[in-house]
Parts: C-alpha cells; structure tokens; sequence
C-alpha cells in the first residue's frame, strides 16, 4: 500500500475534502490517500498574504504527517513553500502547478492556465518563472470568480471557465491547466466543451508522486534541499 | 492491460533489447511494454545527421503500431522527431528528454545531464530549450564514451559516468539525468556513487506515459499538433 | 563559375521550378544554381510530421549532390534538418529560416514572419529560437493558405499577404520576411503595399551562402557539425 | 520626523540589534528607525523551510506596526515574504535583495553576491530572478559561513568575505552586494581590500525606503498587491 | 551641501529649467542642483539618431563639471551614453530611465512605460534590456506627442497621457513611469487619475544619487566603468 | 558599379587604411570601396566614452557621404551608433558586430568573440544582446592588447589571439569571431592554428552589404528607423 498526503493549502474542510475526493479519484488500485490542511491560516488563499501565511502552515503540517507517508502533494496553485518541503521531506513533493504545467507540456505546444482572480495571475507567473516552466504557458486567464465562489456542479462556474479557456486558445493555448484545486471537478466537462485536454493540477500531482515513488526516487539532499539545519525557532510550531 | 509503445531510435537490436527491459522494470502491473526500433537508420544516434534519419525511421514506425497501443515512449535522449510523432497519434507520446528533465525538476534544485559524445552537448541542450526545460539544466557533461560504448555492467563506464557526474555537481547540479537510453542500467549504482537521485529517462517515460493514460489525456488537436493533413507523400514510407 | 544547390523541401516539381527561377533571379552573375528535391516525401510540408520525413529526405539528397557543388541552400522556412546538412557537408549550408530573418534584422528593428496555415507558427517560432535569431522578431502571421495554394500571380493570394504582413506591423514589425519558400514571387508586390521591406528567404540564403563561398568560409568541423561518425545505417538511404 | 520600520527576518535579539545599528547608521537626519523581529521562527534564515516560516512571522509582525510608520526595510536576503507585505500595507516596503542588486546595478556593469552557506545560493538566484534583477549579477559566492558565524568584527570573516569577493571578481562582477543582513559591519573593510563599491542591503533598503518616502510614492494598490481580501483566517495570528 | 548636477540631453533651455524644477522640488534638504544642458545637439531627442549626438554632447559637459559635483542625473529618458558617463567620472551617475524603473519595481508587480512618439518605444524597450530591467516590464505605450509637444499644464496632454497609461493598466501594468524628462510635471496630476503611483524619473534619480552619496557609494573603477585611457582624440572636445 | 562606404570608427588613418584594403579584398568584383574616418574622436575605441565619442562623428561622417553610396559598413567591433546610422539613411547599413555572428552562426553551434581589452567586453556582450545575437555566443575572450597595439603581421599578436581562440573553443565556440577591425589580417593565420573558421567582421560587412544591395533592400522607414525629424541641431555638426 503507497500512502500519499495530499496537502490542501486552505482551512476550507469543504475544499480538502473535494481534493481529497479528486486525489483518490487520481489515484492508482493500492494508493491510499490522506488528506489533510493547515492547522490555521486562511480558508482561501488569494493572493501573497494569504499564500505566505499558508506556506507556513502548510510547512506545520508536514511536520507532522503519518510515518509511512510516501509522497506529498501540495494542493495549491501557484502557492508559495514547496522548496521548503522539499527541504523539509526525504520523500518527493510535488506542488499541483508543476504538475499540471508538465504534463500539459507533454500533450500540446502551448498551455493555458485558467486561474480564480485577476490578481492571483503575476504570482502564478512567478511561480511557473521559478520552476523553469513558463516558457511555453501562453497565458494565464482570470475567471473572476474566488476561490470559494468556484462550484464545478454550477453552470456559472462552467460558463466563467469556458470563456476564459477561449481567451486562452485565442492566444495560442492548445492545452489548458485548471489553476485552483477547487476546479478538480470541471476538467472532463470543460474538455468537452472546449475540445482540448484540460489538465488537473491535483490528479496531475498524485499521478507523478506515483511515478516518483515506483522508480525509488527521493528528493535531493546533495543541494539546497538538504535537510534543515537544527537549529532553535522560538515559538515554532504555534500549535500548543 | 495497458499498452505502452517504447520505440529505440536507433537500429541497434541489443539497445532495443536492453531499453525493453528498463521500460518492463519501470512500468506498473497491468502494463505491456512494445518495445520497437526503426525499420532503416543508424545502427546507433550520435549527432543530428543520425538523428534526423532516426526522426523519420521512428514515425514510420510509429504509423504502423499495433492497434492496441494506449501510449508511446521516444527512447532517443535529445533526438528529433517528438512534435512529428505527436502530430501523427492521438495517443500520448513522451519523450525521454523531456520525462528525465521533469522529473529531476521535482526532485532538485538543478539538475545535470551526462550524455556520451562531447558532440551532443549542443543538441541536448537545443532539445531541452525547445521543451522549455532548460532553465534549470545546470550543465550537460560527456562521458566521452559513444553509444555502443556504454556497458553499464562495466567498471569503466560507470566510472566515466561518476567522473561525468562529479563535474555536474560541482557545477550545481543536484540531480542527475542519464542522457543516453543506453545508460538505463546505471541508475542505481551511480545514485550510490554520487549520494543523489539520478534519472533515467526510459522509466521515468514510462511512468509519465502511463500517467496520462490513467487521467485519460491524449496529445492537443488543437493546435500544431492536429492531424497531419491528407497529401501525397511519394516514396514514402520506403518500405516495400 | 560557383556552383550552389537549392534543395526545396518538398516533392513538388513545380515548386521546385519557382524555387530555382527565384534563386537564379537572386544569384550573382557567375552563379550556377542547381535546383533539386528530395526523392520521396510530402509534396507540401505542413507541420512537424511532413517536416521531420523531409529531414531526411534533404538529408538524402544532400549526400548526392554535385561534386562541384560550393554550397546549399535549404529552401523550407522553419523546417527541420539544418544541423544535420551541417554535418554532412564541408561546404557552407544556408537555410531560409534564417537567411531571411538575419536580413531583415539588419534592415528594421523588428521583423515579422508570414506564414501558410496557423499550424505552422509554432514551428517556425521553434526554429527561430533553436537559431538564436527569435528576439526581434515581433510575431508570426498565419495566412490560411495550404503550401500548395499560395499563387503569388492571384490576387487573393496577394491579398492574404497583405492583411497578414498589415497584422504584423500593427504588432510592431517594421520589415517583413516571406515564411515560406512558395511565395518567393510576392517580395516586390507586397514590399509596395506595405511600405516596407520584404525579405525572401531564398533569395536572401542565395546571396549569405555566396557571401560565404566568396569568403572560403566553411563550416566548422570541430564541434557538433563534425563530420559523422563511421557507422552501420542499415536500410539507408531508402533508394535502390 | 520619518518613522521607517526595519524588520529582522530570524528571531536572534542580536542581530536585530546588529541591523538596527546599521539602519541608523545609513539613515538621514530626521529619520526613526524601528527596529524589530519576529514573534516566533528560526534564530537564523539559512534555507526555504527557514525562510518560508520567517516570512509568515514577519507578516504577522508587520500588522502590527506602529501607526506612524511611513516605510518598511524587509532585512533578509534572498528570503521569501516581500509580496506578502506589499499586500499588507499601503506604505512602501523594500526589501535589502532588491535593494543592494538595484544600487549595484547603479555602480558597476555585473554585480557579485555574498552569502552564507553554499545550500543558500539557488535561493537567492530564485529570489532576484522573480524580482527581475538576475540579469546583470556576475555570480553568488557562497563564504560558508553560517549566519549566526559572521562576526564582521572578525579577521576570519573578513577573510573569508575578501576569498569569496575575490572569485565574484575572478567571474566578471565589479561591484559586490553582501548577501547577508549580518554582514553589514564588512562593507567598508571589504570595500578596501577589494577595490571594489561594497553594497550594504540595509543601508541600500533605508535609503531606498526615504527615497520613495520624500517622493510621497506608496504601494500600488490597483494589481496584485491589492489589500488582501477579507476573509476567516482561523488561527491566525498564532499569538494570543 | 551636496551637489548633484542634473544634465538635461537636449539644448531646449526651457527644458532644463522644467527639469531643474523637478529636480530641485524632489531633492533634499542640503541638496544644491545645478542643472544643464549640451553645448551642441538637437533641442529635442526623439530617436537614435538625435539619441547618440545627445550622447557625445553629454559627455561633452560632464567633462567640465563644477568640481564639487557629488553625483550626476541623465535627464533623458532612454537616452544612449550613461556607460560612458560612468567611465569618465569617479561620482555615481543614474539614469532617469533605470531609476524610474527600479522605483517602479518596489512599489508594484509590473510597470508601464509612457514616452512620446511611437518611434521612441524600441529604443526604450533596448535601454531597460541593456540596463536589465526589462522583464517586469508590461508595456511601452506612445501618447503620440512629440517632446516639445508636451505640456504638462495643458489638459491635452494630460489626457494624452492618460489615455496612453490606460492601455498600460490594460495591458498588466500596475504603476506607471513618465518616459520622457518633459512630462515631469504631470506624476500627480496623471497618478490621481489613474489610481496608481505614478514614477518620474527626474525626482526618481535625484533621490537614489542623493543614496548612493549618502553611502559613500562611488561608480567601480574595477570593470568596464574603468577611466578613459589617455589617449589622442583630435578635434574632441568641439568646443574652441 | 556599386559603391560601398566604409566606416573607421576611430581616428587612426593607418587603421582606416588597414580597414579599407580589407574591404576591398572582401568586396566583389564591381564594387568600389570608399573607405572613410571621423573628422573628430579617439585615435581608437577601448571603452563606452570612445565610443559614444565615435557614435556621434560616425553620424557627422555619414551624413556627407558621396551621393552615389549604395551601402555602408560601420567598421567598429561592438560600437555605438548602428541604430542611429539607420535612422540618417536610407542605403542599408551593416554593423561589422552583427555581419561576423551572423556568419559565424551559419559556420557552427556556438562562435566566440576575441577582443582587446578586458574592458570592452560587456559593451560587446551587451551590443550582441541588443541585436539578438547573444544565445549562441559561447564566450567573448580578451587578448589584452590595446587596438592599435594590435598588429597582425607579428606573432605576438597571433599568439595572443591564438591562447584567446583556444580558451573559446574550451568554453564550446565552434567558431571565432574577430571582435576588433584591426584584427582584420589575422583570419586566415588564426583558422589555421584553431582548426575552426574564422570570420572576420569588415569581411562579413562588406559581403552582406552587397547582399542587401543585390536584392534591391533598403533600410525600414515604417518604424524606428524613420528618417531623423526636422528640427533646430544647434552646433551640429560641430565642422565649420
């Protein structure tokens, strides 16, 4: 039995529980799937504050996760703290936006990111910059809607993703990643709507944490992911 | 039964042979691996004359895979052809270039790539910034060693693969690719020599391949890569 | 007397005929232009597929040419193959690709590429960045014509062009090239509709190969354009 | 009287005190420094796991400024969390990475970085990419010294700072920035042996900060640093 | 008293005094400018070719500076000659063009540029490339108001302005740098309008070379900034 | 007969004679070479003051140039003022800096640079940049000798440029480019001790001069390089 964690990045229990869903969904026959979420912060990350604040919660979290976790996924588009779990985790991470970028790499010329707010869009930017993956994103589009205005059972939702995913071929995407794990639900419809692969970042990740994991392969601890020093950090964790 | 397509650039029964195995050790329960080669070509890919020959022999082979075929590995490290292959087949294709580069990204900071001739530095590195990969390619080291050269159950060659390695780290890399599918074997042994994760390329292409097909996606056909347009083609395939 | 082949990537006899009256319009006095094609292959190349069969098939005729031949023009805009001819030959390769964007950077400060069918930009964009030679060039324009349709004598023909190259200007192009190597007779008419130079790839490539050969510049032997290996290519060529 | 907050990013009492000396010391008459330090986190930032706890911890600090604050100095290099305190607050906030790569781009043509230990560069080299600043750094040199070991009143700091300027030298940069807050007693000493403008963060951030202060410039608030939105953040802060 | 010169690029007299205005308005407390013009040139700059006489005459003046001169402002927007400028003298010399820029980047995610004639945007977009501070870069936009043509005190060029920084917005920008000395007057009229700060480059460099000489900070004599050699240069200066 | 002026950067008339006999061994047969030189300037160009000093004598010369000039080589290796040259006139003009990588590009994967001062070689990498011909530059190596204490016919010369050629072939240049127009006579001695060609820049100019001639193009008028607007230049030209 491989045990995964997938980390929502938010304290929506409503959120982690529709990501866990979409993970066991992802998930291969003996793949067991734990899901779980900060023990504070914000119930959605919109922006930096926010994405900091979870970047350490997130970090919390992961200090404490079962002992025969596998493999983690950080279900957070374009959130900040993954190089840090890197550092702090012997088994692979992987964050959804990597994910969805790669695999989406490997299905058309050009992809699309489909994102909540106008103003989440230059993190999601920065986020693919720093991965080494931005080059072939032809842009990232805004629906409009928050985080938790996001229902994929909606035909509003549906509708504000499918306009925004015709910017997106208008501008040269051929494939398009949904970047929020709240949109798990909408890729098979919103593929058929637009008539391209929709990439979910969250079955993406649970897919290529498999991967990493059937080949034996951990995270580098030659380089900047080596371990964190021991060292005294005051009032770290909160909890307590 | 998933059907996966691993297809060795070059026309080297042995390679195939060995590629085949690698692939087969990689691949989940309930996958079958196809290994293949090309009908006419280079009996080994060591620059881009022989990789433009080995381009075509591979789609050649590509348009006549058995129908059951769900997914395709490219077994050529930093070889042409993978936009070509992606036009002709719906199903997904994954390029071992492309599959290593990846999944080091999740694994590292920076990763490096040992490959065989000084010859084909430059054309691994014009693949990898085609993929969009190789902003965190730290360098890309020669063993020195040509294609049918490599014997990863001989000291020499794992030895000039250490030394290969050795420069790659020192130059920031903190993971390792095998650049050349017929270094598949030496995974393991160099990843003790070294201390970090060393990729290669045929496994984690399996895995990725496997991954799309268990999310359902197929190639874009949407955009570059529709459908090659019904024309003649004089001569074309050579055979027969 | 210098002596220069202009291989069209295509097996269309016809177009081979416009290619070389082109080729001979530009050539210097003194200049014999050999115009030739590959022996098997799409009569149009339209994408990666058609691109990569032709590789090789330019690769095979490129291995025959003339032994008198001083130099080589390759008359596909943003086709594969260059590097490979760069092997194969001592005497200077030129392809259009970037015969025709070098020109016209010495003549604007951003340049634009008309092309056939949308599903070619991305391919060319590949190549334009594979040469190094990407930076200035404000975009590329599709027409919507099949390779086989352009007719630089019709008037439709011309207009497509012209709406095309307006599209370009207005995203900041000041000098145009011709991106394919079927409009070779549509320079001049569409250089005065749009009030700016236009650059013909095969005519510019005749002239940079002549400018080489009248230099004794060949091309370089001491790193990837090394002549190839010594090796078994069962199969290969496909003739005979 | 100009109240500018500058904000240790480690929980250590002496290097903020270290970097409150160093604040007023590049102040200008008529200026307050506030120094001040997280509640809770690493006594020293070396890493991402570090760096992503300080930069929640230096947020939460931030919120609770005092209300005469007109400017925030973020005095970690190359550590996470500037975007967040954007959000925050409405007044300017500079951070010293930004800071010192600015004024040394002012100086010199290629710019070299000092750090701490060698599992700090990727980074640093993460953290000015995003900032739109890596273009012109030469190189980061790691001292291998830990954060809490830099004791610029010290020979063997100073020692080591002069090796590693010294290779910055060696690789092309002509003016230095130190890449750690605790260095900041070195820049003059350094600067001598050198020959070479030495560019203190700090200093650079405060002066920075008074600049956009005297300009009455703040904080754009019409993008993504657009006040975070109102929502639950349960748990947060964790004080309390 | 310091004495900062600030060195408007053309011989338009009522000009300079716009810009001593500025410069004297953004200076400090203790800060003496003296500001001036080129002995010869054209009364306005408005592309290359103006651009490099405006270079020669530039340095022309610095070269007879008063000397108490403790920092230099190029007062040209884009202008060629600062590396020169850096080379011939010892005190810290900024450009408005780099200073506007980097102000820009502390106070939001992306900025936009407004200048004045269409032509004029390449050679911007070159100088921010040179300079390394391209990248977060939204946006070039012309008011299509030549130099002399702006007036800051009239209502149609604010609305120029205006409606120029209303396509930057639209196109990602979140703060705004006037892109021409001349339009000096309009930061606040022009910011109130827009809602965003509003970056001008005058004020912009006379702040950040009253920092750099509040730290002691002087231009590296190490690199390329080295001392003119001495040699002949007859007829130079042209003066007599 | 075409003619073609070109352009000595400095004020050395043995170097414009050394210049001219190298265009005129480069030129073709019908082309008449007018060599010339600025009326004011550094007797050679070593560093960005002597070369905005050139930029703007280079303007004054071209501006008088005999009335029958089809095109103009500017004969300075990484010098200011091409941009400008294009904006005065309407024949093309070739930059020596572009003409060599152009070539060079066509030769090989990757050209290198050889310089003379350690100090000129970020202005060549940044005129390279603003070309959009830096990707494919390996490295631009300094001999250390000043411009006019190069002299090809002694062997000191050769061999400085020789250990400058061999640490580029070391750093991956396949081909060498001369980067000092007085560098003009060693091409031919120097590719004979590399083994790779060798392209000189006055050389590349002359012939791709021609090319544009030949194919009836001229500079762009449509964007940037719009003819200079008519306005008061008082002073200049400086003659008189």
């Amino acid at each position: 039995m491989m045990h995964i964690a997938v980390v929502n990045v938010n304290t929506s229990r409503g959120m982690t529980e529709e990501i866990r869903r979409a993970a066991v969904a992802a998930a291969s026959d003996g793949t067991e799937i734990y899901a779980t979420q900060p023990h504070f912060g914000p119930e959605s990350v919109e922006g930096s504050y926010d994405s900091f604040i979870s970047a350490a919660a997130v970090l919390d979290v992961l200090a404490m996760l079962p002992a025969q976790t596998a493999g983690v996924v950080l279900a957070g588009f374009g959130e900040h703290g993954r190089e840090g779990a890197r550092e702090l985790l012997d088994v692979p991470v992987v964050d959804i936006t990597e994910a969805a970028a790669m695999l989406a790499q490997l299905l058309g010329a050009r992809y699309g990111v489909l994102t909540t707010l106008q103003r989440c869009v230059v993190q999601i930017e920065d986020s693919l910059r720093t991965a080494g993956l931005l080059q072939r994103c032809a842009t990232i589009e805004a629906t409009g809607l928050g985080v938790l205005e996001v229902d994929t059972s909606s035909r509003s939702t549906l509708d504000a993703l499918e306009r925004a995913g015709q910017r997106a071929l208008e501008k040269g995407a051929d494939v398009i990643c949904l970047g929020c794990a709240g949109m798990v639900g909408a890729a098979e419809e919103l593929g058929a709507r637009l008539g391209v692969p929709v990439v979910d970042g969250v079955a993406a990740a649970v897919q290529l944490v498999e991967a990493l994991i059937n080949l034996g392969l951990r995270t580098s601890k030659h380089g900047p992911f080596a371990t964190p020093l021991v060292k005294a950090r005051p009032g770290w964790p909160p909890r307590a």
